[in-house]
């Protein structure tokens, strides 16, 4: 056995609590070279004599990447306390235990050579919130959605999609246009609205604050944003704000009092000033982010600052009733500031949602401590290169997804917030080069996995754009000009997200074939199980798919009633399949 | 390149920050696979054009274990932030690049690739005391180690040793026999004292608290403590106590009143019952430590307990200026409450220090958030096996200490608390079964190791006894009866490890030599430099030791000028001498 590629390390994502009662369990194992895997575990505390009374379960292998067989198990200990190793055979009945103290022949005696789970406390176990498991997010970029009150229109503005979208122009964009299309939402089945920022700000993205207690007057006024948000809950939708607390913009008052009274200013350590003069153009001399000289970095650190911060966060829940805060460039804050953040906000609203933007691997954010999920870019990376870039063969494609699915926790994976582009990239649509029918099966794939999917305002209706700005085109109104198709197609997955046991979230998912350009994958929650054909190429083409072997099933999208004899599915270019099967 | 023996995720121990400026990156590959690897980095908005302009900076190879090599580099981002991915390459000149999203053939220009450290933040640093560093801990279980005051003595109280220990026997150990003794430490020379629990208690051993806020009546009274510490401080020697968090005693009074009210008791929510009538006999219906009814556990995650248990730990801090706390069975204790735990007790003394009981890896605990440090078993289980025990051969216990070493970062090891044996082992000299060189072994090793090392009371002068009651033992203070000369030895090795350069902790320290039973080992710090060459047979032996190779140096423990023309060591049975190099 190959015992350099065997990992387990007693901490996430190799083992977590669950829920209050269960922990998972993970091993690594290379490729191919273990044929099963036992857990060895017990209470620390459960000796008979000087014997330690383990027991073993058998652990499943639920999935591989490229290099990595990943097998799991959960176990429920009595006493919310566990020692515990592994006992791994290959093809030749060779046995090898793991051990935290190294690899063993046969399995020891000795209870200090084993990994250890202590006690399964309640307040540690991660916990998102039960209601963004159901969720379908729809991002907002406000000042691009719809113009509702043009006596709102800030100086300048020019008529609605009359231009491409640029970094300085503005369309006037408001709440009242959000409100006036919120039975467009319903319609769509959509069940969370995620707003870029809306606090007062220079620019038209406003992730430039200028005060973080105001609404932006382009958008309207408290009022509006209360009858906003009583709209949306009185039809089912949260609503979540961007929180920009990394950075502020340049017009915050406490950096121009920096700007003006230098280092007299009472707020010279809200920032991170190297050196004064402070001079704020060109390449700043201040830590901001980027090197962007008008967005100076917060010193979260300073407790005036926090204190601000955790203030803001706790008002626009106490007043407005949002449900959830997206923390924008929040890999950049420190771990302690998250902290307190998450102690505030759940506090006022224990069912808030708190999701980071974090585009790398976020595992020390996600341990429980901070967030409740981040926005699940190595997810969006692997379907947009496959689907939509046509860049990724199958195998790698399957492979990074299965990498995703175990590189967190599943409570993790199953609060994920899960796009497919956003104002930060490319739209789907541009980067698949206009190919809807790619766009499609990017839905497909999206709407049946894990996590907390999220619709980019206009995706739905196939709008393009490019990078930033290019994707901040305004909204479509004008029917006419809506691809009607696409929007009832993912309408209907959304709905199928909701009604078909399998089809969404706290499901398992598992890559069952790959052949050529064609994936084919299993849902499994309870006794309900999906199986997805999708055909990611311009051929039509039959695959064998054993799973579906002398099965009775029904082909949901064109509701039929199939009997696989062959396990043979016939699956178009581009085409898309997914079959109940009656276990 | 055996891919899957390449480890690394953006965490720690592969991650983190050793101070304010400086990273430390780590990354494993299968032992004796890779020649070279190189760390490619820069801030991650460092581009000209869209030209990321990465620098690369050869990685040392800081050492090696049974199945891996580790590699080590620190950098000092120049903005704090820092994307980063390897070059690995092999003997046939292949080269890998190791990234976030996998393995590349060649340096990816997407920055989106790479390892994240976003923002180097102060406050989220691992930052354990400095003084810690250069402390030389002694334990003292307080009963035992000297009867000073016989007014206090406990009903029952038996002559001083007159009885081999038992779980029940009293000797009437106290505060005044501590203060009578403190020139005997002081010229041992050590500089802090552990003290297990001091605290109302039912038994000798005081784990089963019945008053956090007193001091055991049999130890002596508050003044009496305070003298101790203002006599420990005025001899530059820190105090720390045992906070036994995890549980109280059977007659803690909130315990008592569940007894009593059973579920009318307004303490019933302390603890963790199962039903009621609460039983404390035999087998508890309540979770318990293990499952001694006597040691109900505590609801740390009930507000109520916690104020109470953090308003102790801030008591003996503010009112006698205590400097630490160990805490017993921390690893059962919730995240959250150690977490508010550190807030409260660095508050109060900004340089206290934390140090929690786990047996296990603690890399959890570990993050600059919890602890400061653990009961470092890890270290202790390799030395006894080698030394003591003679059950590991030289090579194994090399990998083990090598493991120890690249399991936490670098900044934890060195504020490890290093422990041979303690109230909860066997002694050494009789784990190592009377062989007095064997235990001079340890203690070079212990000595010469990073971390800081702790003395159990006795052990300096020869005391014997197996495990827990036998290791309780009664000091020896008839000076006829204590071994003086491995008093001095062990005196010896604590000014060695004060007063040379390099001997004691922040020093780098690798393996040189395995040969037969003997190991060389090297340690460095700015331009100190020693070697070490242990012997731990009962054969005089003769070494290669290629890194002395026509070098000028001096053998400290025996004072001798070496040249050492031909790199050979000639070294008795149980023989140590540690080179001192000019560099």
């Amino acid at each position: 056995m190959f015992m350099e590629a065997i990992n387990h390390r007693a901490t996430n994502p190799y083992i977590y609590a669950r829920d209050k009662r269960t922990i998972d369990i993970m091993l690594e194992t290379k490729k191919g070279d273990v044929e099963a895997v036992e857990l060895i575990f017990a209470d620390p505390y459960d000796f008979k004599g000087d014997q330690w009374q383990y027991k073993t379960k058998q652990m499943i292998k639920t999935g591989s990447s490229q290099l990595t067989d990943y097998w799991k198990v959960s176990v429920q200990p009595e006493y919310r306390r566990l020692r515990y190793g592994f006992q791994c055979m290959d093809k030749d009945n060779t046995k090898i235990i793991v051990t935290e103290r190294g690899f063993y022949k046969t399995i020891p005696s000795d209870i200090g050579n084993y990994f250890c789970m202590p006690y399964l406390h309640e307040n540690d176990i991660f916990q998102a919130p039960d209601w963004v498991k159901d969720t379908v997010w729809y991002q907002i970029f406000p000042e691009r959605f719809a113009n509702g009150d043009s006596s709102l229109n800030p100086e300048g503005t020019i008529p609605w999609g009359s231009e491409e979208p640029s970094a300085t122009n503005f369309f006037g964009g408001d709440f009242q246009g959000v409100i006036d299309h919120l039975d467009y939402l319903s319609d769509l089945g959509i069940t969370g609205i995620y707003f870029t920022p809306i606090f007062k700000a220079y620019s038209n993205h406003k992730y430039d604050t200028i005060d973080y207690f105001e609404i932006d007057p382009q958008f309207g006024d408290k009022e509006t944003f209360r009858r906003l948000v009583n709209e949306c809950h009185s039809r089912g939708i949260k609503v979540m704000l961007d929180a920009v607390f990394n950075h502020s913009g340049y017009y915050f008052e406490p950096f121009q009092d920096v700007l003006t009274n230098q280092q007299d200013s009472r707020f010279k350590d809200w920032f991170h000033i190297w050196e004064f003069p402070v001079k704020a153009e060109g390449y700043p001399n201040y830590d901001a982010f980027g090197f962007v000289a008008s967005m100076p970095k917060l010193n979260t650190a300073n407790p005036e600052v926090k204190k601000y911060l955790l203030d803001v966060a706790r008002y626009w829940i106490e007043e407005f009733d949002i449900d959830g805060w997206r923390l924008d460039v929040a890999n950049e804050v420190d771990h302690a500031f998250w902290r307190d953040f998450r102690n505030v906000v759940k506090e006022v609203k224990p069912d808030a949602y708190i999701l980071g933007e974090i585009w790398h691997d976020a595992m020390p954010w996600l341990q429980g401590d901070q967030f409740d999920a981040v926005m699940n870019y190595p997810f969006t990376n692997g379907a947009v290169e496959y689907f939509a870039n046509q860049q990724m063969d199958s195998q790698t494609f399957a492979d990074s997804i299965t990498n995703v699915l175990h590189m967190y926790p599943q409570n993790v994976n199953e609060a994920a917030f899960n796009l497919l582009d956003s104002h930060d990239t490319a739209r789907i649509l541009t980067m698949a080069e206009g190919n809807k029918d790619l766009v499609k099966l990017l839905y497909v794939f999206q709407m049946s996995f894990l996590g907390s999917p999220c619709i980019y305002y206009g995706d739905e209706i196939g709008i393009t754009g490019g990078d930033d700005p290019g994707c901040r085109k305004c909204m479509e109104w004008d029917e006419s000009k809506q691809d009607q198709g696409l929007f009832r197609f993912v309408q209907r997955l959304i709905k199928m997200r909701k009604e078909i046991p399998g089809f969404g979230n706290c499901a398992k998912f598992r890559f069952l074939v790959i052949d050529g350009n064609t994936v084919v994958y299993q849902k499994q929650a309870g006794e309900a199980e999906l199986i997805f054909v999708l055909n990611n190429s311009d051929q039509a083409k039959s695959i064998e798919v054993e799973a579906l072997s002398n099965r009775k099933a029904i082909e949901l999208f064109f509701d039929q009633e199939v009997l696989q004899e062959e396990a043979k599915v016939k699956i178009e270019a581009y085409g898309y399949k997914c079959f109940q099967l009656h276990n």
